[in-house]
Parts: structure tokens; sequence; C-alpha cells
């Protein structure tokens, strides 16, 4: 079976998590809204009537399923591909995981966005920069130091043991993307979390994903997605 | 079994929806936080070098299993209680809704809190009246005539159809919440959303949650919670 992503084109955003784990697995899979009419199929599926129409991108299309909202398709995901348990309490935890860092997703794009996700980062930069100064000050370390204490628990591998889980792929994005955002103020911090960034290169030197890495399937961090680099937040 | 549900006491917040889901479906439940020696033992848990210590709370003790975020508890509950679909398409989809409502519930959290979840609402009353404006102009419409469209096609009784779902729980709390936080603000917009209202009242009726809402397990709102009433938000 082959895949459909839907996700905005031109940025990692959310749909990167669903990305790392397609190629971590090896799945066959489109980026449909990145080519062709993608984009108008894409906008028709979420205003259909029937079915199961997303409230917003990404979400796959995996046979007759239709499946939205991140952490949910890697849910899915997850236990087909061996990125996850089969049996309910291991992938219960690690949806939880899952569900964190979206959390901590959602924070770091109200850095930029603390007024709201239809404004422009223009027009809100003085709270930009008091909510990312919150962000660095209380919730990094909190989440941060949250992932990496479990690292350490564990063994320090993979954040749930030996195996790698779609999560590991997923804190990989997030240190990737915060050395993108907040390459000051990550290299400050890096010292506090020595096992996450172990956990990156492990993550980044898996055959699938450093071919993914290096092919133009994966979109360069640019200021349209989660993780932007604005200079008046990184001081 | 007897659950136990940990959460912060005093606040309805995000625990709310773990509550309407375990008393729609008459489960016998300790709301452990609060009482006795109940905040020491969460605080506990979520310390604790072994097992699954979750970030935060709500979280549900179910037999040996720790369970955390509210999605994922009720994913957890929901195939155990009729709450949900068994098979797994219902399931996902149920599951989808309830990650839409969370990112809902955060939206409306930031209202009051643009500047991030460490800081008073007093030290941001500027800002929050922004966010506030933009959440009603722009959010509350995109997020409510969602559910008001999937509920007018899947034929106006729940959401996904004929059965309630917790999905269904959790709007009856949105609808709710929105209009103890913005009395004015919901009055003049429920008329853009009369299937919702209709839900609101049918999910009020049903024996086991008409019960609650009158017990003193039903923790008043304030404004300690995610929906608060500052007038200056309501205009």
């Amino acid at each position: 079976m082959r895949y459909q992503l839907y996700y905005w084109p031109g940025i990692q955003g959310r749909g990167e998590y669903v990305r790392l784990a397609l190629e971590e697995a090896g799945a066959d899979y489109a980026d449909v809204a990145r080519a062709g009419s993608g984009m108008a199929a894409m906008m028709n599926m979420m205003e259909a009537h029937k079915g199961t129409p997303p409230f917003a991108p990404p979400f796959l299309k995996a046979g007759n399923l239709v499946i939205g909202q991140t952490a949910n398709i890697l849910l899915y995901l997850g236990s087909r591909h061996g990125l996850a348990p089969k049996a309910e309490a291991g992938k219960l935890w690690v949806h939880q995981l899952q569900l964190t860092i979206a959390d901590l997703v959602q924070e770091i794009h109200d850095t930029h966005h603390p007024l709201g996700p239809s404004l422009y980062y223009e027009d809100q930069r003085q709270p930009a920069r008091k909510r990312t100064e919150e962000f660095w000050n209380e919730r990094v370390p909190k989440y941060l130091g949250y992932f990496e204490r479990l690292l350490q628990d564990n063994g320090g591998t993979y954040l749930t043991g030996r195996r790698l889980t779609y999560a590991d792929l997923s804190l990989f994005q997030i240190v990737e993307g915060l050395r993108y955002a907040f390459p000051k103020r990550m290299k400050g911090f890096e010292g506090k979390i020595p096992g996450l960034v172990e956990l990156r290169d492990r993550v980044a030197a898996r055959p699938n994903i450093k071919a993914y890495l290096e092919s133009r399937r994966r979109i360069a961090f640019n200021e349209e997605g989660i993780f932007r680099h604005y200079k008046a937040l990184d001081l």
C-alpha cells in the first residue's frame, strides 16, 4: 500500500514528524501537496461532507482510512512499522510521550506567535520576545529535562529503552529545530541535555534517516514553519 | 477495578474531560489529589524514576498502568466503557476529534496566558486582550464551525452519529466553559452553532451526567482553571 501524506508544501512543520516515521520505516508514500494539483486535493478533503474530514494538515490516507492529527497518525503507523510496541501498555506510553512532544511543539510555535496563529510575527515582536524569554527560562528546562531524565533512567540509548520508537524520531527533530531557531540559546543549553544530544546523533546516523536528510525530500528549515530563526528572539 | 484519577484539586481543568467520561460510564474512581495526602502522592508519581512517570496531570492509574495526557486516557477508557467504537477506524477518528478539541483547549488557555503558562494573567492583560480578540474573530468560528458541520453532516444527534462518544462529552464542556468565561461573546455567537447548543443540552440531560453536575464532585468554574471569566476579555 502506498500512503498519501497531505501537508502544506514548503515547510517541515508538523508534517515532518510523520515524514521521519515514514522514512525510517522505508514506507512507500507520496507527499501529495508538493506536486501537481495536490494542494487542491488537500483542501477538498478538508471540506468533505462525508467520511472523516480532518480539521487541518497533516493527514494521511492509508487505503480507505483518512487519519488526521500528527500524534494519531504516528499511533497508527507505529505498531505497523515497528516504531512502537504492539502491546497496549507500551503503545499508550509511546503515544503519551508523543502527545507531550506535541505540547512542546505548540509552545515552540507560540514563541513567535503569542498573540495567535492568524497574525504575522511582525505584528507581535514585543510579546514574542517576552514569550520566548519565559519559554527558555521555564519551559525548555521542564520539557527537555523530563525527556533527558527518561532517557537516562532507561539506559540512554532510546527514550523507552533499546529500541527506537517514533518518539525518538520526533525528539531528533526537536533538537534539530531548536538548534536552527535558537542557535545561541541552544548552544548554552545543550550541556544540560547530553543524552538528548547523543540521541539526536544516533537518529541522524540511522541509514534511512541519513539518506532522507541528504535528499531533496527533506525541506530546509525556514521562517514559515514551526522553528523560525529570528535574531531578536535568540539573545 | 477502581480507577485512580490524579489531577490538581480545585479546578476542572483538563481533568474534567476525564471525569466526564468516568461519570458517564458509571465507573468506580477516586479523585486522588482532592483528599488526604493525595497531592503528595501525585507529585511523587511524576518524579518517579521507574515505570511511566507522566509529564503533568491529569493521569490515570488503571491497575498496573499509569496513563497520562488527557486524550490518551480517553483513548484507553473509550473502548472499555462504550464511549468510542472498538474497531480501529472509528477509534482513530474519535481520538482525532479529541486531539482537535485538545488543540482548542490550549488556545482557550492562551487567551488569558498569551505570554506563557508561568506568568500571572495580571502581568499580561494587554496581550491577553489581543489574543482573545483574534481567538473570537478567527479561531472560534473555525473550530466550532468544524464541529457544527460534522454534527450536521452526521445527523445532528452526536458528533459521529447516533451514539455518544467521549468527544461529545468534551464538546459539552467546551460549550459550558465558553459560556462561563465569555458570556457576552458566547451569547452573540451561539446562533451560529445551534447543533452544538443542542448537543450540550442532550449531554447535560443524560442521567449520569445530570447527577454528576448536581453533585459536589463537579468543581465550580473558577479563575484558576482553563475557562476564566475576566470582564476585560468579554467585551
